[in-house]
């Protein structure tokens, strides 16, 4: 242990921290009327709806006061991930205190009046969330929804290698699945390129109503796990404030100092030198164990609060009606002395200061937490570099993502220097077939390596770890401090992640009310290994339900995208990765895949988002076509295609128009999404009033959940998934779920008005044609040859 | 360590090991015409689609041999949770060696014809999967989606005293999330009532295409880690198989001593007797680390295979083309030297079946893997003795979960001897009101406990862990092996489960077609403290969503719930405790919420799903109405029935009717669901041209998704959630979202033809109460006092 604090500076710590937990208390109970206490307090000064969490908050003042001092101390570019997000009194009350708040929100000054709109707007119709929430000045991290606090730190950490990310992990947080595995986050940081995480376990013992597996293990088997975490813990406990001070100081002195002996040595020896088989470093973290609640009141009621589960939201529930109540509440916020912390105007007293870093090196308004502001353009080269060759649609084929990989590779050669696009995956880069990638940058891995492994790379830019949880909070982290990124998954597997995307996107909604928040990169969601092609995998692999997830959600932050082939598949990417605030889905198979479009044409069709291929139908322009084929994604164009191909040939007389779809959000109408159409636009492409056969890639009342309002909707008929899944060949998939080219000739006959008769003999053909599959499968286990061997002859 | 094999016995271990091995490759390869490899092998017996995962099924087989042995050789009752479900092939040959699968699909016979039939069938168009899946005999866990292994293993040991679980978790599946959450079972394991969970750590060393974490751990951090997950660690290594046959069957007959003396101490002890404060069992676990794809190819056109993430999948993967790989498979399928193993037959020689046990011990047999066998109704009560008392509709409140609490505690307390029901929920059963059931049990925890503790208890069967994750994965486990359970969740929540409960959905689905899978419990969710009721922590836990998800899936499996207060909710959860198969969906509210029907009209309404409240509408019954007022979900039906009142008391002419919906698939037409109802049914309810009113609980959009194909759906207009969510009073939530009482009104008189002019004034009246109300709540804080006092008045 250091010589540790001085008795003025610990007074002076205490100040701090005591301010903090007057302010978090205030904020729970009081409205606007006598924030000082300078009158006694009275029912009226108190709000008529008491939310917040008290419990967490005390302990995360104690957290914030201590990172104030050495982040002054040294001079630390710091910022905190804030895991126990229910205590947004305790970080509002530090950024106030900082002056941050009042920089963000110049109304909420720093003096009486302003603590007293402080305390009103808290948790207030009109006014801020409970949560540390994007309204919260210093934060990235939302903290509702618990989990992903020390993911979200480490993708911050991430090539940033001045910069120390804390993080607050509480321990009912702890016991969830992401948090539990982003502890090996460690094995993936580089001491030279990235920054440092102090992962801070609060143990404060229970969750909302029950105790926490962590603060109840035996001291040994925590520090156990802890160390097989790849940690060196430092302990810190108590509840009698002066030796927790102590103690937390030389817990982070002694934290801050091992980060920097770590740091030094990897960057003495550099990049130059590898240290494959090195022993990774031991990263230190705290374990601070202090009681829920603490320095609340001791008992309420005859029942103990302090340090028990009952602190966790409003220790004293009747303040208004209770005159008990009342008298604990003012004696609880008299505890703090107010008057030793805050001058007559209600500014802080210099003391209360003395700890507090200024400018950016206040955690409130450290830059890397409002990322926008450091954000760079992607250095996105010019696409007809890596577009393939179409001579005419529908004769060669190719495999989109790894065309796209090229793209992605250069992309990752481009910022070898900058350091700010990173690729995540749930071990699945190379078998999404975009392992060129590895050419200009290896995978990320901090742990021994093999003579057989190949393109592992202590200092890589591509991570891979199977927990998509991982994966998508480290790129949150990363894009949340001003960099940019893809995640590349399994189609199916991306349901993982539904509830933290669904706050990612909540995130980016809050933040477009707030034009202090910069933009930043979208995160983009590369869906391939999909539903159509899982002949390995089958049905559990099999789910194209993410589209419907996210189209429930805001409409100002979501895109999603279905390029048929290669050439659209790199205008969308294109597009998404310049783009800025949006969630962006891409839904493109790796499978060879014919290619429809030459570059020029995928990027018209690609800006369009949906539109006529007049190459496939057969309209002569001087009427409306009999009936329309529609297709959004590579499997549906291809039988869509094959369809079209079909009906020219066997119904020569029919006019039929080939309209792909790209941009789903075009079918929304243009007040429910800002991609939408108009009716005019859209009876344009489908027309009014024909049969539109419509062959979708997912579940197919999506498209209608879409189209509902549109004139033509009531001759929409969709195919798509029908939750028919299992091992088996493409064509069979496709079959099975009634999505076929045979099936789609079927629909057309049954829909056309009048075809029914006359065409009989080809609707046999096409019955004749799925039998003919059906058996020669069971048979050979593959497809029909004419199937296998089908291209577009135009 | 126990003396070990001798060589007899090891002979006979190695030749099962072998035998298995034989039989996955020759699954992943073979056709069925020279299964036994007595010709030389030719092109054509080669599938023409090679699919499957050769890596991990060696060790797999490993694994199923050595818990033969001590099965038979200790007459356990055990099953396995296969959690690298990808080695199908693996569990698949163990099944057939065992004769389990034969007895469970006659046609694969246990000689040369059946192993024919068995490798054809294997992954092939028509056949089965390649996964351990639920046509799999045995298995509880399909295994495609990684994380879920150890939750199941510990959901089917709890009140199954007699069974040993084993499960063989991936190093893959250790990085996830889910898994990584699931270690701490152990710490809601009761030695006394519960059996045991035996984890077997497979560190094969690779992913798809990457080294895993756990692998490349130093072996001391890897050693303190799985001790601080508070298990004792036996370590068994190596890749010469004699060597590994002796440590493997060591380290089984030491983990199971080490389980049967845990299981003696504390049923010595008895229940009586409460060990607060002893010490939790140190649980054996084996860590087995064998190279990956173990006994395959070394080397692959002169790249290693054997040891690498190469072996992942398909090792030879041109043996129709390439005679060098035609010529490796045969040497590799020859290595196991088939001629000892079968005879001319085809059927497994002595020595191979020495260590198999039979009858119902094969691990493909057990009754426990098909729990349907084993279960038993759950006593549900008469619900008269739980209804509340209702006179009059809307005009007392309760708190319907709280309501539901006092039947669970029942039906805990009439299954304390048999203990085969269980709830489960994050930290939540309180919070969501259901804490009178631990007045029938308790909730489990092994940890230490402290005086101020409440309600915890070692033998508890309510489970409450901070994992959504960990819940769902014990309960469905639980409920495979024949019990019943409820899982209550925050509903913004329940959507880190989607990815868990679309496996499950798929489980069900595909054991529809097995008639030998005797139905199992339904999955039972209760999703409460919801979106329209987050008064303390706002936007991000405000989320509607996951009733969009589930209807998305098999509408075989899924039902989704919407009762409108205590009565309903008491029938929806008689009628899901006591039903087969399903995924059964409740959205209920814990927050005070008026009663609207008492006992036997909520039965009744229930029982129709969807129906007119006569009572609350202005129809004559002379004609139909001229407007319909549709809820579903507690506080949309109670602005409808607010709204109903301003219309009757504003709008006197108008002849409203009110439907309420609590099943919500009801709306869909029946092809579509069972539920569904037909266009009769639902023009007799809604009319077929009438304006529609349909205050949702959730998604708008939703309804329109279940109702587009009706005649009546262009004048359905459907007001819900939009996703503009924060912290604030309930009636400003809907407010905000346009559901409110006095929007309902202006629609009403917005839609009903010639009505705009005359109702003017009316209209004018609801956008000033509007008003009122935004300016009112910015003042004070909470709802309008005639909002807050509104009741109904019949």
């Amino acid at each position: 242990m250091p010589n540790g604090l001085n008795d003025e500076e610990l007074s002076a710590l205490d100040a701090h921290w005591r301010a903090a937990n007057y302010l978090a208390v205030g904020q729970i109970y009081l409205l606007d009327g006598n924030p000082l206490l300078t009158e006694p307090l009275r029912p009226e000064h108190v709000k008529p709806r008491l939310l917040g969490h008290w419990g967490t908050s005390p302990g995360l003042n104690l957290v914030h006061t201590h990172l104030n001092r050495v982040v002054k101390a040294r001079d630390v570019d710091a910022i905190c991930v804030w895991g126990p997000g229910h205590g947004g009194p305790a970080v509002l009350a530090n950024s106030w205190l900082e002056g941050s708040y009042t920089r963000t929100y110049p109304d909420i000054t720093r003096d009486a009046p302003g603590m007293g709109r402080l305390f009103r707007q808290f948790s207030f119709p009109g006014g801020v969330p409970s949560h540390v929430a994007p309204e919260t000045p210093g934060s990235i991290h939302e903290g509702g929804e618990l989990g992903y606090a020390l993911s979200h730190a480490y993708g911050a950490a991430f090539d940033n290698p001045g910069l120390l990310v804390a993080c607050v992990i509480g321990d009912g947080e702890a016991e969830t699945g992401p948090l539990a595995a982003s502890w090996h986050g460690n094995k993936f940081l580089d001491p030279l390129h990235d920054g440092a995480v102090l992962p801070i376990l609060h143990l404060n013992g229970y969750k909302i109503a029950n105790p926490t597996v962590l603060a109840r293990l035996p001291s040994d088997e925590l520090d156990a796990l802890l160390r097989g975490y790849g940690h060196d813990p430092i302990h810190v406990a108590g509840d009698e404030p002066a030796d927790v001070h102590r103690a937390m100081a030389a817990a982070m002195d002694a934290a801050l100092d091992r980060i920097a002996a770590i740091q030094q040595a990897a960057r003495a020896e550099g990049a130059g030198t590898s240290a494959d088989g090195a022993r990774r470093p031991r990263w230190p973290m705290i374990v601070l164990r202090t009681p829920k609640g603490w320095t609340g009141p001791a008992e309420v009621d005859g029942l103990p609060v302090e340090g028990t589960w009952r602190a966790h939201q409003v220790p004293l529930p009747e303040v208004r009606t209770n005159p008990d109540h009342l008298r604990q509440l003012e004696e609880w916020l008299l505890s703090y002395r107010p008057a030793e912390l805050f001058d007559d105007t209600g500014r802080p007293r210099e003391q209360v200061l003395a700890c507090v870093p200024s400018g950016d090196r206040r955690l409130g308004a450290n830059p890397h937490t409002n990322g926008g502001l450091l954000l760079r353009d992607l250095p996105v080269p010019d696409l007809d570099g890596f577009a393939v060759r179409v001579d005419a649609p529908g004769t060669e084929t190719h495999e989109p993502t790894r065309v796209l990989a090229r793209l992605l590779e250069r992309v990752m050669a481009d910022t070898e220097e900058r350091r700010d696009f990173r690729m995540v995956g749930p071990d699945e880069t190379a078998s999404n077939r975009l392992d060129a990638v590895y050419a200009a940058s290896g995978k990320a891995w901090q742990e021994r390596t093999l003579a057989t492994d190949e393109d592992l790379d202590r200092h890589g830019r591509v991570m891979e770890i199977l927990s998509e949880h991982t994966c998508q909070g480290w790129l949150e982290g990363y894009l949340l401090t001003g960099r940019h990124g893809l995640f590349s998954c399994y189609e199916a597997f991306v349901h993982i992640v539904d509830s933290m995307v669904n706050q990612h996107i909540k995130w980016l909604r809050t933040t477009r009310a707030l034009p202090w928040r910069r933009p930043i990169a979208s995160l983009n969601y590369l869906l391939t290994s999909h539903v159509w092609r899982q002949d390995h995998n089958g049905f559990s692999h099999q789910d194209p339900g993410f589209v419907d997830h996210v189209l429930n959600k805001s409409p100002e932050v979501v895109r999603v995208y279905f390029p048929p082939d290669a050439n659209t598949l790199l205008s969308v990417a294109d597009h998404v990765l310049r783009s800025r605030d949006y969630v962006n889905v891409i839904v493109a198979g790796k499978q060879p895949t014919f290619s429809w479009l030459d570059m020029d044409a995928a990027r018209a069709h690609c800006a369009r988002g949906a539109g006529i291929w007049e190459w496939a139908g057969t309209e002569d322009g001087s009427r409306e076509p009999d009936v329309v084929l529609a297709c959004a994604g590579d499997v549906p164009t291809q039988e869509v295609l094959a369809a079209a191909q079909l009906v020219r040939h066997h119904l020569p007389e029919l006019a039929v128009r080939v309209v792909n779809v790209v941009d789903l959000a075009r079918l929304l109408p243009e007040k429910e999404h800002p991609h939408g159409m108009s009716d005019a636009q859209y009876d344009a492409l489908f027309t009014p009033d024909k049969p539109v056969i419509f062959a979708y890639h997912g579940y197919p009342w999506l498209v209608h959940r879409l189209a509902y309002r549109r004139s033509g909707h009531r001759d929409l008929h969709v195919r798509g998934y029908k939750e028919i899944g299992t091992t088996t060949t493409p064509f069979d998939m496709v079959v099975r779920n009634d999505l076929d080219r045979f099936r789609l000739v079927m629909d057309v006959i049954d829909r056309v008005p009048g075809l029914a008769v006359r065409a009989a003999p080809v609707r046999q053909l096409m019955e004749d044609a799925r039998l003919r599959h059906h058996d020669w499968i069971r048979a050979h286990g593959v497809d029909l040859p004419e199937v296998a061997d089908w291209r577009w002859v135009g």
